[in-house]
């Protein structure tokens, strides 16, 4: 009896061509955290449920993958944070602090399957991890990999906009409207959507007071460059301290934000984002890109107090951002927009056109022996079949080699992007291969 | 409520710098496969239960971690051949034959833990599928792809055992003796542990005649270098088909595995290979690195007559090989003989010794618009702290930035290795770090 093969929905599976674009991604991704000194972590996906849950509450409890094997009660990790703060909790004595690590990696969250989300989706995450303490300067770090990895990835025109949650957070302070905050954080988060007007109405519906309404409105009206607007935030003179620390922290970020080398056509302060995650406590971060900012932010972050309180009494405070890549990419691929990347895995394929493989294998072992990603057609099929085979593969360049070439000791090689076919040594062949 | 923040057992997690180097170690069998044009791969690791298990059997169904998720009788995946089998029946129209994918990736099985033994684990994986067919000449490649892997980990001395397993299928056929078959490869498995005496005793056990037993230790005395064994082979005259067709076949392989450029130094013919999955139905490798005899085989695999019967009525014919990466490295790192591998993630590790870090971002984005791993030791400690950090993380370089350094334009580079400082320019430093 046979089964149908088929795949879980929810779950991203690409085709050849579409993974090699999809991990040249994520090599970038990599590669640009690296440059930073983010060292590599990579975590069981399997945990105990009780480790993975210690600090989770009502929707990650019921889309977490949970299941019993033997008697342990286990579940698939649903980010890359929790087993971080598993990680700092049991390595402590063997790491170096402040801790920074990258991890790339898959993790689960069952949600009902729609356009756009994924099960199983990888998330590509930096964090710094301090020891009791973590300098101001690591918020403005994070901007600055942020900028590398997206003009790494092909995207000139995008934006980072920088916020410190204390500013929030003390403005609603100020106004003693803390109860409220959730709601009204809510409400502000679609101004650009909805626009002012409505923004007050929807606050009016809170039966907040007119006289707060206009305080919040004053706050959100503040406009212009980043240094207008750090200027006009000093000038609002909330006497709050948490307030106040907030636009200090902000002012001393974007400062180190320019000294890391991050342009100001590349940042700016938006006083607006919150992030919805509770555990952030300082400065946060969005990133949009300005021709597709349909795809919400692409690389998202903050500055949390205390990673691992769930495990221990130690209290380590740190910054991350992450990159949601398996939703970005698909967003990507849907909109034609990846940029960059190579369209296949071999730079040329030999083909042979004798009743023998004999001078491919031979040519092949040269190229590949001078780094040249090389396949070698070894089917007996029609010329025809061949170079189907090398067209579907997307490979720039094919050699053949007939009688003449074998007697010449030659190749003809042909640019399958032009049609241009020439007899060339293979000494011509590895250095234009290597090109 | 504290949770003890714990792994389970059987789980690999690695500190950092060990981290690295397996990393390291799974970059370069990707960039090997890559090099022969195997296209890259990312199955999901959850599956639907009876996809998984369409073709496995008692020890698969036990060790499996099998769940439920709603309505759905989940699964993760036991290896990368029955997702392989299954995406190409899924995907049968949209990839080219012969399909030649790697994938790295991690699978499941829920073993009683020991030592060595992983109940998470890397698997390397490349496979040629053929539609219908696919030419023996495929089943050369594999040892050229195995010696250019292993070399590439670092390692000279290692030698691909080739075997067909028609060659020990005709011999039991020959005799008679297929009812037996399994019980007596057991037995020569063991020869060079017990020796010929005892796996002649242990084959008069299973009580099978002394005629038998002589011509079955006939074919074991076979022996001498490759072409030797091949003429000792043909010699044997035995007049089974299916003998004579992994004679022919294995000679024919032999003679490719030379043309695709793999020395006689590192293959030969082991005609007491079997490999214990029964779905081997030609070639079989293993490999085994010469110094390390107890590693076990580090690269094994082989031809498969039909890839996908569960799934489709469709032939696919295959050959392929796999890495245990994680159980290879694990084995590695307890014989401390792991090679080639970098230390660190960071090149250089950039210290200011002023009450700010203002030139120490600005070395650090120089060094990496150049591309050069760089990291900037950004918290305001002594100067102690800040060597240890970089200690710790191996790092081979420390760029240090004083009052007379930020004066000169320079920084003082110590050679983390040898001790030595030398104040030099900004481009000597590039120059330096990018060797």
């Amino acid at each position: 009896m046979r089964v149908e093969p088929r795949t879980l929905p929810g779950f991203m599976e690409l085709l050849p061509n579409d993974q090699i674009q999809f991990n040249s991604m994520m090599d970038k991704i990599r590669a640009s955290y690296e440059k930073f000194g983010f060292l590599p972590l990579d975590t069981p996906i399997v945990e105990m449920a009780d480790v993975l849950l210690a600090k989770a509450g009502g929707e990650t409890e019921k889309q977490i993958y949970r299941f019993n094997k033997g008697d342990n009660d286990l579940a698939l990790r649903f980010d890359l944070t929790v087993p971080l703060a598993k990680y700092v909790c049991q390595y402590y004595n063997d790491i170096s602090f402040p801790f920074k690590r990258y991890q790339i990696g898959k993790v689960y969250r069952g949600e009902r399957p729609q356009k756009g989300r994924y099960r199983e989706f990888y998330q590509c995450d930096i964090d710094i991890i301090g020891d009791g303490e973590l300098s101001l300067i690591n918020d403005a770090e994070m901007p600055s990999v942020i900028y590398t990895t997206i003009k790494e990835l092909g995207f000139d025109d995008f934006t980072i906009r920088i916020n410190n949650r204390k500013i929030l957070n003390g403005l609603f302070a100020e106004l003693d409207l803390e109860k409220e905050s959730v709601e009204i954080m809510r409400i502000i988060d679609k101004l650009e959507k909805i626009g002012k007007e409505n923004v007050v109405k929807c606050l009016e519906d809170l039966k907040i007071e007119t006289s707060k309404i206009e305080k919040v409105m004053e706050f959100l009206k503040i406009d212009g460059d980043t240094d207008t607007k750090l200027e006009k935030l000093s000038k609002l003179d909330f006497s709050n301290k948490l307030f106040n620390e907030g636009v200090t922290e902000l002012k001393e970020v974007i400062k180190n934000v320019r000294l890391f080398g991050v342009p100001d056509t590349h940042f700016n302060v938006d006083l607006t984002i919150a992030r919805g995650l509770d555990y952030y406590t300082g400065t946060v971060y969005e990133t949009f890109l300005n021709d597709y900012r349909e795809l919400g932010s692409v690389c998202s972050g903050g500055r949390y107090d205390n990673l691992a309180e769930y495990y221990t009494d130690k209290k380590m405070p740190g910054v991350g951002v992450s990159i949601g890549l398996t939703r970005f990419y698909s967003k990507l691929q849907e909109m034609d927009i990846i940029k960059n990347t190579p369209k296949s895995i071999s730079k040329v394929i030999v083909i042979s056109m004798l009743d023998n493989n004999d001078r491919a294998l031979e040519i092949g072992s040269i190229l590949r022996e001078n780094n040249i990603n090389t396949d070698v057609y070894l089917e007996d099929k029609k010329i025809k079949a061949k170079f189907k085979y090398a067209n579907r593969l997307n490979v720039p360049y094919v050699a053949i080699i007939g009688e003449e070439e074998e007697k010449n000791g030659t190749v003809s090689l042909k640019n399958m992007e032009t049609g241009e076919q020439n007899e060339i040594s293979i000494d011509e062949l590895i250095t234009i291969l290597k090109k």
